[in-house]
């Protein structure tokens, strides 16, 4: 698997789709969602994570988990709550997020 | 809703979490992109689509259907074939696709 995708197990599992723009006020906003993304890990039941932001501005999140339950304790964990809150005040401009059951998956090109 | 972002209606409806790394060549890639893009919108049943490739190369597309029929029907038109197989063939080094059915959704910041 090259780097930059979950190694995610056979279906079913969750993902939790998260879509962004940000604002201009960057403030540690870096370091957090480094710290967030080691912290996400470390939870039982995180399955990994793929993460996008292209030059328009527009960011794509995709993190899995193996239950509803796992979805459930990330989105209550203290230190993630702190920064949601930093992320509601601070640095989203807009973002959109769903919650999905993946029901089936393919990996590809054969050979590649 | 801020542009970039999917205009979905309420859950649940379907996400096709398409993540993938490009090959070096890139011959017709961004004509049938934007053609792929524009005919899945005509499609009955598709929602819209969120699309976000990094620096590093890594590229997120979700594409949001009505339910199953939907999904199926885009998978299997015949000018999308073709291009899943350029696809296969061409421009993508590795990829993962992932159906997945959409239970809730939220948006935000509250007054953003």
């Amino acid at each position: 698997m090259p780097s930059g995708f979950a190694k995610t197990p056979e279906p079913p599992y969750y993902a939790v789709i998260f879509t962004s723009t940000q604002t201009d006020d960057r403030r540690g906003y870096e370091a957090m969602a480094e710290a967030m993304m080691t912290l996400a890990h470390e939870q039982p039941g995180c399955l990994g994570a793929e993460s996008a932001r292209g030059a328009d501005g527009l960011g794509i999140t995709v993190s899995y988990f193996r239950d509803e339950d796992a979805v459930h304790a990330w989105k209550q964990h203290a230190r993630h709550l702190g920064a949601q809150t930093l992320g509601k005040e601070r640095w989203y401009a807009h973002y959109e997020l769903r919650v999905a059951k993946v029901e089936r998956a393919y990996s590809g090109p054969q050979g590649r």
